[in-house]
Formats: C-alpha cells, structure tokens, sequence
C-alpha cells in the first residue's frame, strides 16, 4: 500500500499498529530495491513472502494487468483458464522482442524488468562459481542442445565459409543433434585412453584443424561436465590452440555451473585462449524444470549477436523459475548446495569403491571427471552375458534413477553417423561399467538407498548365475 | 483413492455416502477415460478440479514424485524452491529425451503422457478449426519465429544445395528473421496493391522461382495472418505452384488459428497443391502465455522429422499451459470464442468505419483480412507532419493497446535488407493508416474504450492544428 | 514498489514503460484507498489480482511476517506447514482480542484492518439488502445456531432472572439447540394454518407471554426464511409486542439476506418496534464455506455487547472469505446474484407446479415464503406406505441435493422435548410434500435437472406400484 | 487414475513406465490406506504432494464437487469466488450437522471423513504428548475461551443448580470471561507465594468448596499453562479434591501441549482424581492459525454431550489447518518441535539469567513453570518511574514480539470483578518484571536477537537517567 492508503488505515486501527507495518513494508522493500540497484543474486535467500510480493509487483506493471486497459492487438497477453494465469503470476507477455530475445516490451514493463534482472542475476551466479570474468549472458528458453544450435548458428554469419564443426566425442545425443540440426558437419576426435580417463586428443584435434583448413571449421565444439571415465575437456589447451588458428570455441558446460573444476576450466581456457560463448543448462544447475539454459560469453557483443539470432518472443517460464529459485536460496544457500554436493561426491567415491571390492569389482580411477564415477563390471559381466544390461532393468524397477549400466561394444547411427561402442565416449573402452553422479540437490539418503540397493541387485544377479528374467529394453539407456 | 481406501473409509463414515463418493470419483475417472482414449478436446470443459485432479495424477507418475526413488544420475527432476513446484505441479522434466522433443522419457510416464495428449488434442482442435485434412502436429516450446527456423533447419537435409526462401513480403520481423536465423537468403517479393489491399504477386514469384532455379529454393514461406491492409497470401495459388516446381511449402500461420478463412486457405492449399508445414502461435490463438507453437503438417513422416531436429529435451510448460486451457474450454467454449471473436470483428469494423467518417477518414475496404483492420488517417496527416505519431503515443498512454499507427515512408534495415515504407509492407502505401485487430478474446468492452479513445485522441489533436506535445519514440511501433 | 523502487526499474527498462507501470499500480492503490475510505462494499467487483494484492499488503503488516521480527511470546503467528500459511494469505493471528472478537491486535495491524473491513463492508451489504437502519455488526467464526446462542448468553446479564425463550416453532434443529446450549427453556408455540401456510399464532405468543410473565422471558426469538409450507414470522407484529412488554427479540435471519421480503420484514419490524439482534449465516448468503454468521442490530451499544461476551480471540478465515467473495463480486455483482435467485425461484415455482399437476399433485399456495417451495405428495402417498421415503432415497441417489421429502406424523424428542409431526413445523400438517428452495447462485439448469430427475422418480415409483427397494434411512432426513 | 485409465495409458507412453507410475500411486495410496485404518498421525510426516492428493480426493467425495449434481437446497457448498473455493481446497461444507458438531453429514462424505480423521489424529498426538489414557476429543472451530464455556455450558444441563466456578487466578482475560459468557460466577482463588513462585492455594479452594456447597458449584477452572511466575496448577490435588466432592473439573490447558510436564499433570490428575474436560489452544500447540480448539477427556460420553451442544455446523478451516500440519510433520516431526522447544527453554533461561545479572537484576526461580520465565526488575524501576512501561514500547519498536513488562500495582475491572496487581497473577507480586516464552516452533535466532535488542534497550533506559519518550499505552500490555 502506498503512504496515503497506510494513512487512511491508520484511522481504522492504532496508528502506532499501523506505523509498525509500514516499517515492515519497507524491509520488503528494502530487499527489491537492493536487487534493482545491484542487479545480484541477494546474499541471503528472501523468503517466499517476499518473493511473491515482488512477482506480484511486476505483474502490475504489464499492460495485461492494467485494470483501464483495452486491446485491439493479435497479442494482448488474455488468458483464458485461471489455473493458467495463476501459475505465471500472470506474467503473460513472455520476454522479448520480434527482433531480440534480450528486449524490453512496451507492453509488459514488468515481464521486461523480470528478463534483465534474471539475466542480471545469472551472471552473477555465474561469476560466484568460478567464471569471474564473464562479460554477458542471457536466459534462453531452449535446453542446451538447441542452445548450442543457436550459437553455431549465429557464428555461419560470421563465418560463412566454415562447414565443419571440430567435436571431441562425447556421447550424449543432443550435442551431437546440435550440429546437425544447425546444418554443419560434426568432425568426431576420439578420446584417448589416459589411465581408466579418456581425455582429449589434443593432437588429432590440431590434426584435424590443419587437415581441414581452419577457414572451413566453423568452432571447435567441447564440454566440460561428461559420464564418467571421461574426463572434461583440455579446455586450457584447445582454448589456446583455437586462438591460435583463429577458430571460434563454444563450450557446453551442460551441468558444470555445479563444479567448481568445471567454471575453473573455463574461466582458465578463456584467460589463455579463446572461448566464443558456454552454453549451461538451467535444470541441471539450479534445480528447476526442464527447458531452459544460459548462453553465457567473454565478449558482450557476440552474446547480444546470438540474443538477436532468436527470432520473435519467447517464453518466460524459465527465467521466471530460476529468478524465484535464487531469490529464494540466495547466494548463500546456493554455495550451500555446492559445497553438498562436492562432499557428497565423496561419500558416494568412497561407497561405491567399498561396494565394489565388495563385489569384487573396482571404482574406475576417474580423478578429473568431480561430478560423475564409474565402476566396473568386470565380474558381472562374467557371470552371464546378459547380466550387465538386467542390472540396469533391476535397478529401474527399484527406482534407482539416473544410474546408467553400460555394456561393452554397443553400436548407434545418429544421423547417419555410426558411433561404436556407444555411450562410453571410445569405440573400444576395456570394460562394462556403471555409472552413478553426484548432482547438485542430492541427499546423502540418495546415496545410501542407491547402494543399498545396487548391493542387493548385485548380490541377486550373482545367485542367479545366469538371471532368468529376460532383459529390458531400457537396460543399456540412461534412464 | 483405490477401492481399498473405499472401504475403510465406509467404517469411518456411512457407507452410503462414501459409496456416492466413489461414483462421483467415476465421474473425473471417466472424462479423464475419453480423454486418453480418444485423444480429443473433450466437447464440454473440464471443472478445474477435474483438471488439477488429472495433473495431479500424471505428476505422481513421474520418478521425481516416487515416495522411494533414489536419484544417482546428472538431472533428477529435482527443484529447489516450492513455489516452482507447485507453479508446475511437479511436472518437472519436461518433455522429449536427447533424440527427440516428441519421445517418451524412462524416468516421467506423466510428463510424456501430457506431451502426447497435449499433441493429440491440439491437433483435435486444428481439424476441428478447418484444417480437416492435418496428419500431424506438436507443440514446440518456442514462439513462432524459432519455430519457423526449425522447419527450415530440417528442409536443408532434404535439400542440401538450396540456399534461397522466396517471402511474399509481411513486415513482421520475427517472420523474416526465422529465415536469416536458420542460414537462408530470403528473396522477398513485394506485394501488389489491389484496392486497397495488398496481395500475393503470384507472377513475381513465378518469376523467381524461374530465375532462381527451384533446385537452389529451399522453400516458398507464406502467411496467412497478417495486418491490414495486407491481406493473407494466395495460398491455394502458392501451393499449387511449389507443387508444380516441386519446392517445399511452409506456411507462417501465426494467429491463423482463430480464424475459419485462414484455415480455410490452408486447407484448400493442402488440396489443391503442396503444404509441407504450417505453423502457428500457441498464445496467440490459445490465450496461452507467450513461448510456444505448433509446427503442423499432412505428411506426419516430415513433421516427425521436424521433432527429431530439435536437440534435446524441452520445457513442457507451454504444453501445460495449452492443455490446461483446452481441458478447460472443452471444443464448445473454444468454437464460442471463435465466433465471438468473428462477431466483434464485424463490430469493430463498423464502429471504425463510423469513426472514419466522423473524422473525415475512412476504413479501408480490405475484406479479405478476416482479423485486422484499417482506419486512414490522410486528414491527420494534413494537420500536421507529427500528428500520426504522436496518435500512437497518445494512444499508448490511454492503455490502448495493440493500435498501431502507421505513418509514410518509414524505412529500416533489418540484418542488411532494408526495406522501405516498413511495417505498410509495401514500398509505398498511398496513405498513413491505424490498425486494430479483433483477436481471440476481445470483448466489446475494449471496442467500444478503443473507440471512445480513439474519438477524444483525433479531436485532441486536429483541436491542437498543430500537436502541443513532443512525439515519442514509441509512436511508430506496434506496442 | 515504492516510488525509490520504480526509480531504480527506469534505469533498467524504459522510463516511460516503466513510469505507465507505476501508473497501473495507483489503479490498483485507488481501490483500495475507496475501501479504506468508505468501508464499503465497492460497486465494481475487483480482479483476482486487486484482490491478492490486498491481501499481501494486509499479511506484511502483521508480525509474523516481519523481517527482523523476534518472537519470545507464547503465540507468535508461527506456522509449521506451508500449505497452511499459503492457503491463509500468511494471516496467521486470527480476529480479536481475548477481551474482544472485534479488538485490534497490536501484533497484526494487517489482520485487524481486515477484520474492521470485513464487518464493514458486511454492514454495507446488510443495508443494500434492505435493512437500511441496521446500526452495527460483526462477523463470528461461528454458525447461526453457535451465534444464536451467544446473543442469549449476552441478554441473560441483562436479564438474570429470565428463563424461558418464546419461540414459533420452526422445525431446524440448531436453532432449537441454541436456546437449549445457553441455557433456557424454549417455551414452543404452534403455527396456526392458514390455507397450506403456516404462520406466526400471535395470539399464543401474547397468551405466553401473559402467562409467563414478561420479567421472566428472556426474548422472542423468531424466524425468517424458513421451509415451505411455513412462512417468516410475522415480525412486525412480534417487534411491536416485544417493544410493548419491554422484551428482547431476537431474529433468526439464517439465509434471509438473500431475500428482499426477509430484509424488509427485519426493517419494518426495527421501525415499528423492537428487535435487539438478528443473525444471519454467511455460507447461506455469500456462498463461502460452512462456519460464520453476522450478528447485526440497531443498537450499536448492545452489538458491542455481544461483541465483548466472545471470549477469546478467534479465526480469521470466514472473515477473509467474505471479504474475498464481496470484493470480487462487489455491490453490484452481488445485487446481481439476488435478482437472479428471485428470477430462478418463479422459474423453480412454474416448473414444480407444472411437474405437480402431470403427477396429480399440487403446488403448496404459499406466497409469502420467498425462498423455499412445497410440492404435495398426496398421489404418492396413496400408492404406498414407503413411497414418500423412497422418492427421498431415489433423489439423493440422482445426485439431487437438498430436495427434502416430508413423510406424515414423524416423531421427534431432541434435548427431552418432543415434536409431533417433526420437520413439517406442525403437529399435524395436512399432506406429505417435498420441499424444493431457490437459494442464492442457483443457476437455470439445477432447475432443469431437478425436475427431470424428480419426473424420473415420481414415473418409477408409480410404475412400480408398490416399490422394490427398501426405504433407505436417508429418505426423511434433510440432505 | 484408476486401473483402467492406467490401461489406456500403457498405449500412449510405454506399459513399463506407466506400470511404475501406477506402482508410485499406490506409494501414496499405501499412506491414506494406514491413516485410513489406524486413525493415527503418521510416524513420518507425508510430502506436501501426497496431502495435497489426499486433500483433492475428499473434496471429490463432496456433493458440491460432484459433477452431476443438482441442488434445490439452502445451503448446498456453492462458493463465488475461485480464490476462496481454492484456499479451501474445495472442501466447503464445514462439519457436523445441526444436532452435532462432530456428526455425518450426508451432503459431503468428505469433509466428515476430515472431521473424523482429524479428531482421531489429533487424539493420537495428545497421548504421544503424555495424557495415554485420554478416551476422546474433537477439535472445535472456537478458541479456548469460547471453548471452555461450552464445556460449562454442558455442565449446566447436568448440574442446573450450581451457579460458582471455582477459579485459581490467572490473569489472563479470556479464561475469566469464559465462566462469565456461560453465565456463571467465578469464585477466584488468590495464588500463594512460594519463594518466588505463585502456585494454588489448595486450602483455599476446599474452604471454597465447603462455604458455598458442592452442589452449587458448576466445577473448578484449574490452568496448566501460564506466565511466570505463576506456575500450573496442582493438579493431582485439585483433582483429588473433585473427586472427593464429587464436583466437576475442567483444565485450561491452553498451550500445555508442547510441555510433557503440564500432559504429565493432567494425565495424574485424572489417574488420581477427577478431570472431566481439558481444552487446548490450536494454534498455540500445533502452530496453525488461530481459532480452534481441543476439548478433551477421560469419558466418551461427556465429550460426546459437549460435541451434541455446539448447535449447528461449524467451520472445517482449524480442523482442515491441523491435519494438514499433523500428516506434514508427523509424530516424529512434532515430537522434534517438542524436543526444540524444551533445549530452547534451557538456553533462554540462561541467556536471561545471563543479561539479569550484568543489569543488577535476576531470573526469578520458577522451576515448575516448563514454558515461562520472568526476569525481575527491580533496578530499572528505581531509576525512573516510567522506566518499566517504556521497556515494554521500546521492545515493541523493536519487533520484539511477546516479551511482556510487569509493571507494580496495576489495577482491573473486568465484567464488575477488580483484579488488583493486574497481569502478575496475585494482589501484591513483590517486584516487576518481564517475561518471555519458549513456545514451540521458537527458534535459536529468536533467543539470541531477544536478548541483544533486550540488552541494548536496558543499557538505553538506564543511560538516560529519566527517559526522553512518553510511555506508550501499550507499554503494559501483553503485545
């Protein structure tokens, strides 16, 4: 309530009452006017009074919430369901312009102070976690892989000859997707076997440049967080060798905001070398929904070149999740969960090398890779042929989610490209293996339920001899 | 509650109540029943507790939800913040896997049956709305634009050579950067005037088509939507002619949706010639927020092609949002708004035409544009060099939204194309003009404010001869 | 946001954008400034989001939300589940003081702005309904029959030596129990027959009076809207009796708000003579939930009274959802739901008359009931015993609710008094009837499926002759 | 959905993902089953989706939500705004029915299995808190005050005599007032001094009892809970004493549920003597918001007869907010609040006896008070007369909420009865002094920031000598 309105209550109740509330009013205040002034993630997460207060502050301000507002347009930002406006607090008009994803709408003050504060305290995150001298970002409402899309396709502007696009394997489909879709070539590096790590060959990478001329390669495409055994990326040294040759170089630093190997390889890579733009994913590093990621850079105007490639509005659910979800941790608490999740990553080591002997198998030695691990399954794969894929099935029916079973010398095509030995980064890695991460958000009760029951599957599978439930479809994928 | 719950519940309270619980229980069971059967718009809506009861069920279908899953993977569908949660009633991994934006997803049964149902009943709705011959369709959580892009991005694997899109000129930017996004020259072809509308230069096309070689023509990109005084292209024309020359055909059908006569063209397209894709905006015809489309077709093969394009996985809100509104409109509230929307059209245009002539314009004669319309303002024009202007600015600060007011010979550059008499799309419309649209939802509240608005504003200013005020940067654009 | 706060957005997004926002918000702020200011119900219903954001002002200003606030006292607004802070908009602290229901608490000015404003804008309301002298009321987190009670526990410290309570019989068991739970003997007269109407026995309520001895009873507490054949005491009379022994009088006003004929009894009775309090629900007139009553007179002195005998402070949550419902419906939405009602009720009368004679019934002649009809079941008596019982079984079982079936000669003792004839409000009513009511937000096709499913019933009774099934215990009771 | 739903599902998204869906359903299904057939809190507290589900499924069990329902009623749970409808969750038919608070009601299954739930879970928390041998309860929508004079009220019908209440003092206005609303006359019992204690004069009361007579004594008022120094009643004694002449006992146990020691009383006052009712705050003990109640006791029947007295139906919202709170927190989460508040009461009165000390004042010794502590002063006084009441404004400013300041001497007429010493709880208590809590849900933060504004506040009054400000009236008064 403004000052007349708290004036006018204070003939109803105690002015002294009254007074106090108002006070109050202006913590809240307070807060808001910190984050417009600052633009940064608060030090001290707001509480949900607050946060809704505020998101209701802007929606007053879009012209769809103007109570005197009438629309002759196309685009007027009506909703026809409640439940619908409700759950965007009715925040309508989406973010951006037909010409720039990163614009203001005459229409909607409020959604267009919500893109520039998210973007605004995004990059701040950003700068927490390791990458302190990114110079822009913004939030996009596309997962990574077409993220990716976005940058390689901003760079055909800038390089129109370029066709190719250099990639060290890595297997996950929707980067791979993301050349293709963008209409290049993706030239494949195959990783080198360094220990159990398989790590960039950095020599058939600079091969591969001189081979193809580096005036046709439109970027060299690396990453960061990966499955283990392998490793991220040598993005120091790719990073140098692309200033060097002049190529551009996007990173897809998918889950990596999480670690702080990860930003440090970025931020290294970008202070010897070149980094074009890193491209993260929302839901994997701030707990929020599917469908959104950051496209972040070192050099302003090339960020902007790419906001400007996304033609037409977009939507605002993403921005609007992870603005709510840091406003509500607020820096502290997102450290918080950072440092969990890194110790974390400990215990879960330390469970699945005890788990392993135990069953007389090993922990891979994966020392680069800070997020995800692997153990073997040498001896399970021994027992039966098909108990390495029937571990991955019973772990599915015990709601065991996210740890991937990868057999030896599965083969895929992906638009026309046949990978061998799919899904374990290397055409011919030693042996089967399991996968389990330690992810931002994760309980140490995950961890213990996880091994808990990956014992007794394994302990069932061993009895069996050979198993006599046939395999899942859904053993060998990641569910 | 199962039948078990019931009954324990019969001991705690009468058993002939509970039992006409459980009946009325059947009753949610059994819209929800037509609905996974069917896969249609349900005729009459859904209460919105029937919808919450159903999202509610799909979310607890989902692993994030599971009571004892264990989550040891890189995304968990974990989320920080309650107030996000909720906003998406925990659907929160999104829709689509790495491959594919339309696949089913291991780990959320819930999320992927709301992208398969939400597909389904959209494509209901695009039969039910004209286009009774559409084989398939999905919702992207992209806006139009993006969308468009995408449709090119998967014609270039089917036409590797070609580098050119002919465009029938709409001055819309996001339309025009769909195809400079996806890496294609656009060959844009100005419109003839005929009366006062603006129409498809069929010859010219042909004529380009020739020139260029239609083995290097990626596509002809019409629209059927559009302002005044443009109206929708010659689709039964264009589609016979890319038929002809074997070159593909997408259609911009941005807010065609609402519009019988827009589907209308694209159904007799379809029939008659070639439509490879058609797309539309999901706010815009759904009164949905801003961020989604439909990317929609009669060969289910290349749409399916199309989903296969986009990399990775995708945010289901837009699908949400869609699904919810359907469900709650049922295919009888959403024709009643349809035709409301028809009905105020013919009202709007007689109350412009009335203003015109009190004015000394007139509404320009453009029957073939089903939702926009034109008023001129020459006699303004006559008043003063500024007084067009500074109408859209007085406008603007009278909550009229959506007006637009279009004066001469404006020219702008748009990634090195410039095109003159911009946002008039045409070179050289002989007169200023006003539009205003009748779009989905519009009530005749808003026609009869915008008039009396629009009525003190021209007297405001022809009282002035000479407008008091500065004009406003804002004045020439569509707010 | 403060003007500090919409200063700061300017620098982030457009000035003028930003400044037509701030302007939006007064919009807003003047509602609330009109509510503050008058205290009255405003003309206009407000949008969803005025609403809310009244709310959320109102919760800042209560303790529980304060930033910094320390809580050392033994209730401190704490809440421990979420959904329950959510679902009261953070309102924690209730209505009242122990001293008070109506007192303003220094710990929640936001709450007793609340409470102040809602037993406002409830007087507001109670004058537009037409009694246009009520002095004051307030709004109890208690049921009719609760508040009932509480007006005679405030007269008895007025009156000690009083006993008895004279009250026309009308055959609702909570107001019976009220006078009984606070400790008097009710002193029952008949209704007198008069055509199918029964009404107030004057002449018996003089002869008791006289015969107890005016000293000696405590008030008359009389009825408004009540189940047809039974009409609303005759209150002029019964105020103008009371003013002339010097008795209190009490009227139970339970869903009379909602009828002009109700309201207008009550004013008339204040101005001819005397009425002390009358009580009206608010589920039954404002269509929220069970659980609140406004106890309203025209001595404000005595109001307060009433107002001070609640011991205790007390929920806030009928208070708030009455104040929602009002300002969402405003003045004029709410006269709106009254002159539907009345329109639906001739509708209701028409149809039953109608369906009355098809089965040889008839329609009870009760005019001067405004609310509740009363269709004979002579016919269907004659065919069985059970017939009368039966149709109640079969109505419940069709989903028709709160049709009320009336058999002959039940007998009924509640709290050691018996009643002959029990639910008809007569020791020996003529005929057996079903009672049907247009109550408030009853639409056209409640009307349309009650007689269909009524015709249904009464044609299968019929067709059976004597009925299959056996009575369900239900049948009599009122559902 | 129900099995066939599931079904039809299994042909849209694949069967082995659906199946797991369904088998996380019946996760959920499993926690209703259990709280369905024991009737018990759960062990765990249930996920906000789990009681959200369960929420839904009893609203659809609600004739007003069933989808064919017609209604012909006065009162058939129509609800006009969606904001009030949603807060409620849909369940709108509150409970009980006229006869009953805590009957069936035919019209909504639903919400009287909540009633009944919730009465019996709320009966399990009371023995888990330490009274085992408590035979029934029901929650009231009334707060204490209200609800301890329906319990004299009920008393009435069994002792129609009795006119005196037999009260050990506590100055606290709502408990009082509750005698004086039922009609009746307390008969106070001035306190003892006890060191610095106040407790029950035992050999006061039994002079009571033998001067006015047994059977005009309603029953005894006896307190558990109340500020320092005052302590809880003795009442093993008081209750021996009941049953000895056979005289009636009712516990105002307002906020005596978070302390095992005031449980522990009861349940030996009721295994050595008579206790018939105790009735305790919602709010206070369950940290929900305020207005309910539970009246409890050792003997079904008397608790069904109160129950039978409560006329009409009542408000769901306490009963709805408890269950809520309960099944979120489970035992095991509100025996951890309970185990809290305990280690903060340890650590507040140090920390005060800390800060008494350094001001030249002391922590009155008050062990038999579990909740309450009082630090004299003494020393403030003697600087200035004002200086204790402005204490009391200062810590108000200071959002120290529920520190009390105990001035000497105040004097109060309540409903005709002075209390001289108002507030201390005796006529002449020997010093001031100041108080504060450790009430459940208290927090550290809260302890340490009482104490530092506190500190800062004494060292300010004693710099000034005299006092700059004027004593607030809110000074003395519990904020």
């Amino acid at each position: 309530m403004n000052s007349e309105n708290f004036l006018l209550s204070e003939k109803i109740v105690s002015p002294s009452y009254v007074r106090q509330g108002s006070q109050a009013r202006r913590g809240h205040e307070q807060l808001i006017r910190q984050l417009l002034e600052q633009g940064k993630c608060p030090e001290e997460g707001w509480s949900e009074s607050t946060v809704e207060l505020f998101l209701n502050e802007l929606a007053v301000m879009d012209s769809n919430n103007f109570l005197g507002n009438c629309g002759v347009g196309e685009r007027e930002g009506r909703v026809a369901s409640g439940l619908v406006a409700r759950r965007h607090y009715r925040l309508i008009h989406g973010i951006g312009r037909s010409g720039d994803i990163a614009a203001i709408q005459p229409k909607a003050a409020g959604s267009s102070l919500l893109n520039k504060l998210t973007n605004s305290v995004v990059l701040d995150i950003l700068k927490l976690s390791g990458v302190r001298s990114v110079a822009s970002c913004f939030v996009v409402p596309m997962a990574t892989g077409m993220s990716l899309a976005l940058c390689f396709l901003t760079l055909r502007h800038r390089r129109p000859k370029a066709r190719y696009i250099i990639w060290p394997r890595i297997d996950q489909k929707s980067c791979f997707k993301s050349m293709i879709t963008a209409g290049f070539e993706p030239v494949v590096v195959e990783n080198v076997l360094d220990g159990d790590e398989l790590r960039t060959d950095l020599e058939a990478v600079e091969r591969k440049v001189e081979e193809l001329g580096a005036e046709n390669i439109l970027c060299v495409h690396s990453t960061t967080s990966c499955f283990a055994p392998r490793v991220p990326d040598s993005l120091e040294e790719l990073a140098a060798m692309c200033a060097k040759h002049n190529i551009p170089h996007v990173v897809n630093n998918a889950y990596g905001v999480q670690s702080s190997k990860c930003m440090h390889l970025i931020q290294q890579g970008a202070r010897v070398g070149r980094i074009d733009a890193f491209v993260q994913s929302l839901d994997k590093n701030f707990m929020v929904p599917v469908g959104g990621a950051i496209i972040a850079g070192f050099d302003a105007a090339f960020i902007e070149e790419i906001s400007k490639m996304y033609p037409g509005r977009a939507s605002a659910s993403p921005s609007l999740d992870v603005l709510i979800t840091l406003l509500t941790t607020g820096a502290n608490g997102y450290k918080k969960y950072l440092s969990e999740r890194k110790e974390i990553y400990s215990i879960l080591a330390e469970e699945l090398k005890r788990l392993a002997s135990a069953h007389g198998e090993r922990l891979l030695h994966t020392p680069h890779n800070p997020i995800s691990l692997a153990m073997s399954l040498d001896g399970l794969q021994a027992t039966s042929d098909k108990a390495v894929t029937q571990l991955g099935s019973m772990l599915f029916t015990r709601q065991v989610s996210g740890a991937r079973v990868i057999p030896l010398g599965k083969e895929q095509t992906i638009n026309g490209y046949t990978f061998r030995g799919f899904m374990s980064h290397s055409e011919s890695y030693p042996c089967p293996y399991l996968n389990a991460a330690s992810a931002i958000g994760i309980t140490r009760e995950d961890v213990a339920l996880c091994i808990k029951r990956l014992d007794k599957s394994l302990k069932a599978l061993k009895k069996e001899g050979k198993a006599a439930r046939s395999p899942s479809p859904l053993a060998s994928q990641n569910l």
